[in-house]
């Protein structure tokens, strides 16, 4: 009927998606909802001028400061949903482990884990104690948005290979000797830092978020044989006991095709999708219980318009195949040099599409 | 019949198996031939003896080092082929577009490529002219190995990727932005890429390469549908253009698994797959007429030797199953910081598995 007014929080379009509503016959015709990862941060002039010189995790202990950069991009874009403005190593530098993150780098410890001893330094998280800053944001977001908040954590994997490798890696080898030489240790490291990631999302869905995220962002380095063994089971307690939350529980991991069905098995809500898997393919892997989240190549993003609409277009037709929804979004995080109007432009693209579900525009 | 003699280069199990020999029905009976990517060099101690200070450029240019650090590892490992200790960027260097290997990063250039005039900077390559180093580093290989010596290339999107980032990258931001934004220039800079990896490998073979591997290491961060348009048709003009040298042509990338297909549409003579795709799987996705090769996580090999020796089983029961033959390898290159006894042990349980052609043993 003419303009598309903002859906109020509890009932959006991002959330009916995410619970598989939109799949149901005689649901309300929805637009595609359309989110982006890091689109707090980075790219934008206005988050530039307000983080000034500090830290990440200086940022992050500012509820006035991280609740503003995480509303930027909501006012900029019209996005459907706004993700909480952190850094998934928050929780275990909130314990004291002994990680920061460097500008460039991302998260360094200068005492990787290596053994049993370390243990020690993962000690349960207390939220409102550890990181009240953190659940002072979620609840000034609450107040202030229009859309869905989504809280995040990191998963236990892609936690543990910064504290074992100390910095980012492109290999992952000690992660995978402690794993396979010593896989007590590993199981009780990442028994510990799963314990960490249930505890965070929870508060943060008591808070007030309205959906959950769980980056295992580097997971897709491993082997089928080696996630099932010894990733999948923390990973999925992970989903099981924030279950009763009743929020939308989403998963993500870039390199993931090969894992896609067994990602699915540790039963999240939806399934995010990095640029490399169609999504209607993806669709096949994981089954149509989930919905899709993706999947634009960020890079593209850098290319000039007439490349980005055809790319956008096509993603969406993509996703319009997967009988379990779609949330747009791109296939990794918004790159730091990606210019904001292409963005935009994704958003009305996205908005403009007829949804799946519509029955040729009769939705009254 | 007891002892297994070393095959001389003409008639070697790697030879045979990559050309298929392997599952001709009465041929002989081998064992499982291997070798290792990146054997040659850095985790050798003999290797960092030799090389010395100077760059890899450097070392590379000097036949009689680079002869000799290629020998190191077939004299400790008892590896079934050699591989030429060169780079990449070896002919792109040689034709003076301006490219180091910086230590400790990779290939980087100070200027990047960015538009049409950049490509007076790719001239064609004249083998003897340009790289006569290289030649003689191959003939002299020839005069002393027992077994074949395997030559190689960069594929076009790989060695265009460091030329247009000027660094090793994550994203390939600027890469893709020029193949989308303006492809008549992607293609004349891949046709031109594509030239000097043809006229390098013909030289190396017409020099006594008795095999040839193509590396287009990066490729797997491409969509299939980039793939398709913008470097299938380069790559399959590498395979065609040395097609009629009669030495078999090896393919491999890293995070190819949703390319596989794709790529085995270049027509190579085996396909190298990473570790994240089970060999019999990977053969599926192929087809039988191919050899695949790999595909052990080099990650794996930091581990302890009672980790890696059921994964080398593992590899090795996957690879039996795919009927187009398996040369056993890592899949992706040996990390600096590999133990090379792990390798020699991997090397004896490679040699001592019967061949899945072999009829119990009754193979005089």
């Amino acid at each position: 009927m003419g303009g598309v007014s903002i859906p109020s929080p509890a009932d959006s379009a991002f959330l009916r998606v995410c619970r598989g509503e939109a799949r149901t016959a005689g649901s309300p015709a929805d637009r595609v909802p359309v989110w982006f990862m890091r689109q707090a941060g980075r790219s934008l002039p206005e988050y530039r001028a307000l983080r000034g010189d500090g830290t990440i995790l200086d940022a992050i202990a500012k509820p006035d400061v991280a609740a503003e950069i995480t509303l930027q991009p909501v006012r900029r874009y019209g996005v459907d949903a706004a993700i909480l403005y952190s850094d998934i190593v928050v929780p275990i530098a909130a314990v004291g482990f002994g990680v920061d993150v460097a500008p460039g780098t991302g998260p360094v410890t200068e005492h990787p884990f290596s053994s049993s001893a370390d243990l020690a330094r993962i000690r349960p998280l207390e939220p409102e104690l550890d990181t009240p800053y953190v659940l002072e944001t979620v609840r000034i977001l609450v107040g202030e948005l229009d859309v869905p908040l989504i809280g995040f954590a990191g998963a236990p994997f892609t936690v543990a290979s910064y504290l074992v490798e100390g910095r980012p890696s492109r290999t992952y080898a000690r992660t995978k000797a402690l794993m396979h030489g010593e896989p007590e240790l590993w199981h009780e490291l990442m028994t510990r830092l799963t314990d960490l990631a249930i505890a965070s999302l929870r508060s943060q869905v008591e808070a007030g978020a309205a959906a959950v995220q769980l980056f295992d962002s580097w997971v897709g380095d491993l082997s089928a044989a080696d996630y099932r063994r010894f990733v999948q089971p923390h990973t999925a307690r992970v989903f099981a006991e924030v279950g009763d939350l009743d929020v939308p529980r989403i998963h993500f991991g870039v390199h993931t095709g090969e894992l896609l069905a067994d990602l699915a098995g540790t039963s999240p809500d939806v399934m995010g999708v990095d640029w490399r898997v169609p999504l209607d393919i993806a669709g096949e892997r994981i089954g149509p219980a989930l919905a899709v989240q993706g999947n634009l190549d960020p890079a593209l993003c850098l290319a000039p318009w007439t490349v980005v609409e055809p790319e956008v277009r096509r993603v969406l037709a993509e996703g319009a195949r997967h009988p379990g929804g779609h949330v747009f979004n791109l296939g990794h995080g918004v790159l730091p040099e990606t210019d904001p109007a292409i963005l935009e432009r994704i958003v009305e693209v996205v908005h403009a599409e007829p949804s799946p579900g519509s029955a040729g525009g009769d939705a009254s």
